[in-house]
């Protein structure tokens, strides 16, 4: 596995190396003063990438702009840096990962340092960055920096602008960055194979000088679309056309680790795209937002539209900002509804309306534990994770819920809002208040509104 | 079946109980003064829903703002409401609903309240409304308020927000609606089966103050997707990608209303997309309009985009609004290829450019009436409503036209636009004048032009 | 083969049948001061329509507004006219065309004037314009003129707006144009066939003023989706979601031209999209721009996106616009994988990991040459052209590149910008200047950086 030694000449200002929880960093406004070798998202620097941002689901975030300015990425990691000589030096291996996509399914993907996907890359503004990329997989690779300002030479195409990395080899890309806003990276060498195995990433630019309201918490997440057929332990590169596991920073709920944050904060998520083939419409439950952002930058406030449901084309970022004005669980999902399902959902017959009448019994002496399901669609699906499944899948829905197993998968949710965020973890399910609750009709009630049900 | 009896309190106003056509609801400007107990789209109530707008196809609408400020929703329905005690109270009623998508083609669908899609809910900004859910399906249901602004517990998500209404069951939604917009209904629960048999509609909210330009006209389509084989009698919701129905307000073209303006009106159409997997690009012939809405809210006008095709991605509502300054008959349509065509289109083999010579003869004694199809296209099938079709099915494409059949289908229909609307149904074919119709070349012409034909 | 004669009467302004790359058409501000009778992409009249920009793949484009402010349509070509008392007279030809989409990959599409797709059509607003459309195809056809605003009776609807023209006839529209922006023109009748076999075409329309800042390259590029099955030699319009050669102006890579400019120039690039049924979204490498017009009109400056990547509803146009202040040679592409790959990578089973050990040895005696491919992707099949292939296909992806074949294939296509354009052709591959290109990381660098590898 590849390491970062601590470099033999400078090592960075002292803030280089601390955690981005770190208490020493809590003054707001840091980021605004920070230059070229200061880190905005300081990390710490160990062996593979930092780890994700906590280990207890839905932690809280820290606050950005006032703890550190850093990005949470729920699910997912950050590249850590160090500063020599005033450059930021990135390290990114390109090798084979298990990833777990969610309890009960892993598979053998192509990712960057250890993590499908690759670590998120955060920098500033104005910073002289090199990439240090080592090629570990068996297939040539290049590194492409999508939406990022570069010369020709740095920009990734193989066979066009370089040639592509071969195994075993490590490259070295340096440039400066010259805008600010949200990126990504990925495979630019045989890319609909590499990609579709998990190789993209991440790379957000913090401006220099503030842009737009200050934000509370700022979130990151990756979209994406594979299809692992169940029994099989690598994603298939050449599906056309009908994935069936979607995930948010590489995990399918119920992997998903939910956003937390507080009554009245403003919250920005940013969403980058580098699905196969769709373009995902996500939807926000609760709360309408603007679209500030896309990998060509800001929109100038008179082109923000407002909007419950984002659509990220696939290669593309979008951004959107929000105060988080009402408490409560709100869910934020794909609202392509095969991409809020999982694997067994695919390739079903259409049994609602059936009646299967003593065709259970029948079958039971051939196919012992042989049960009928579908008649009445597939919210008994979510039941299935108390049962027995084919090895290494998941079944098409189902995540516990407060009330209830939650009928949903793939590229779901959720997002927490608490009137105070208390503690370390995430907080438990959110108690509406009396009379906020949707519940059973009261006979009184009916009668006095004349309901004939 | 259920039915809502007079209620035994108040009544409220007596425009509640008035049609949307009333003779008595013609001031302009009404919208403007009402309040939260007086209806905007007032309504007449009866057993089920309210009837659609009229049962001649593609009657004149009501003026918007002038009659009764309701919006239009061709060949669908309205939810009816009283007001008891200050608040507007509805009855949602899910059902099994034999639909027809047009004529020749019916299924077992899922819906509310006899219809599919659900009737069109209809409010005010500001009012407190509550909606009584029954559920008389054979599974477990919710309701989610696409986009409204509602507290956590009465969002509708099964599992999370609430426990999901089983068979039998009555629910009870309370909420006050606290923005302007076109927002949807749809269930949450099993959601990729209940959406893709129908459980999907409109909740449309007028402002207290009126936002932007008056229109004249205000229409409402919801867009949808459907897999249903020919002889099948329930769509199919493991479709994952190849649709075969495609509607508006769940007909599919010859079956759909037209939409009926008179010429210098300004229109408004807003288009809801619970598709399961699509996002519709609708164009509209003959006009450029700008994008004023989401289900976000109303676009500010710096950010209002000029088009003359919308992208409604699913999960997301548009609204469009122009002056329809040019008389006409105006197509108006998915422009995706397979989206406008209907079942019998799919699953056939590529046979542009064969030549069957003496096929025909040789299969015709095996197979009375064979004949080769698709050579030179499948402009023909249009003709196939007037020949034996299997049972259950409609043709690929063919709705009558002036000229000769129109070979399109699904997502497609038609604006008419008149310099002046008379008599009570819609206006029959628009008569170009002279010199604006497209025509065959003339001998004379052709020489003078120097066209060598 | 039909062809256009001198006309009986007036010929117009001399300017009208000179080139677009004419000498005598170079001073600037030459399209704001032309009439409806002075062409702005005056053009060659002659038997079919003009030939495409250059012989030489990529050559230099003539500046728009100095030269002529004439669109350039990277392999393809525009469609002549002549003018007659005052009036633009156009003549279509729908007919069968033999096309290469690109080496080694011919199909027999249905095209117009000998082009697939039609030549581009190109006017200034307040034009005069009639068009004779002859049929020579073996189905009805007609013409529907995409975002133009015309009489209901030339809209092109078959059925609706007109009869359909039989085969043998010529029909003839004529209209004034009213408005600016890019348009396009497709059949109308038997669309889903009709279009799929590539009877679509652009309808670019000058503003009598200018709009917006003056660019100094004006490019215009159809987006398009085909089903050609490997050994078939015509496209399946039947094919539903799995689409096999994506085109940029109906050439797929390597048979895309590279669009030239100068660096330092404003470049604007116009895409339409008639797919069947894909939103293409674009990616551009190494700039920034803005989307300034859809072909509902010019998008006011203040809701103009940023953006890298620009997402082209199908039955839409964008206009994207830049300055090319970074020069290099850029990629240009579809962003969704499976539209940057040719045929041969459909309908393959997935190797990614497979270990062939002696299957190789064991296989060949039965099928001699057979060699297990793709274990580690697909970066290897880049070298298939210069293996033996199927009759009638290309691989699956591969181009000539300055430091290897590039790995790509379809919707992708280059733009290079240099520091200063000499000579007639596309310049050569780019060379970074020093410090400026990925390459392999030294030992010492390594060490410096503290990076193990």
């Amino acid at each position: 596995m590849s390491t970062m030694k601590p470099p033999d000449e400078t090592q960075g200002p002292a803030e280089d190396t601390r955690s981005d929880t770190s208490p020493a960093l809590t003054r707001r406004g840091l980021l605004a003063r920070t230059g070229a070798t200061l880190a905005t998202g300081a990390l710490l620097m160990h062996g593979r990438a930092a780890q994700a941002q906590s280990a207890v689901p839905g932690a809280k975030a820290p606050r950005a702009g006032r703890d550190s300015g850093s990005v949470v990425v729920p699910n997912g990691a950050k590249l850590p840096w160090k500063n020599v000589g005033g450059v930021k030096v990135f390290h990114l291996v390109a090798e084979e990962v298990e990833h777990e996509f969610a309890p009960g399914l892993k598979a053998t993907c192509w990712g960057y340092n250890g993590h499908v996907h690759g670590p998120t890359i955060e920098v500033v503004e104005g910073d002289r960055v090199r990439f240090y990329v080592t090629n570990k997989l068996p297939a040539a690779t290049t590194v492409h920096w999508h939406g990022v300002l570069v010369p020709s030479g740095m920009d990734g195409v193989g066979g066009l602008n370089q040639k592509a990395i071969a195994p075993g080899e490590t490259y070295r890309y340096e440039f400066t960055v010259r805008q600010s806003g949200t990126c990504m990276y990925h495979s630019h060498h045989d890319e609909m194979t590499q990609m579709a195995l998990g190789m993209v990433g991440l790379f957000i630019i913090h401006p220099r000088k503030p842009v737009g309201p200050r934000v509370d918490r700022d979130f990151a997440i990756m979209l994406h679309e594979w299809r692992i057929d169940p029994g099989t332990r690598r994603p298939d590169p050449n599906e056309m056309t009908d994935f069936n596991v979607l995930t948010m920073n590489a995990k399918a709920f119920p992997g998903t680790e939910p956003l937390v944050v507080q009554k009245g904060e403003r919250v920005r998520i940013r969403f980058g795209n580098l699905s196969a083939m769709d373009h995902h419409p996500i939807h926000l439950h609760g709360f309408q937002f603007r679209i500030t952002e896309t990998d060509g930058g800001r929109i100038p406030e008179s082109a923000q539209l407002p909007e419950t449901t984002v659509l990220v084309p696939t290669g593309s970022t979008r951004t959107i900002e929000f105060v988080a004005d009402e408490p409560g669980d709100w869910a934020m999902h794909c609202h392509m509804t095969h991409h809020v399902m999982n694997q067994m959902g695919h390739d079903l017959p259409n049994m609602v309306g059936v009646k299967p009448a003593g065709l259970d019994a029948k079958v039971r002496p051939l196919l012992p534990g042989y049960m009928t399901m579908g008649q009445t669609g597939m919210g008994d699906m979510a039941g299935m994770h108390h049962m027995p499944m084919p090895a290494n899948s998941i079944p098409m829905v189902g995540g516990k819920g407060p009330y209830d197993d939650i009928t949903m998968g793939g590229m779901f949710t959720l997002l927490k809002v608490r009137d105070r965020l208390d503690g370390e973890g995430a907080p438990g399910w959110y108690t509406p208040p009396p009379g906020t609750q949707a519940r059973l009709a009261q006979v009184d009630e009916l009668r006095r509104d004349g309901i004939d049900v």
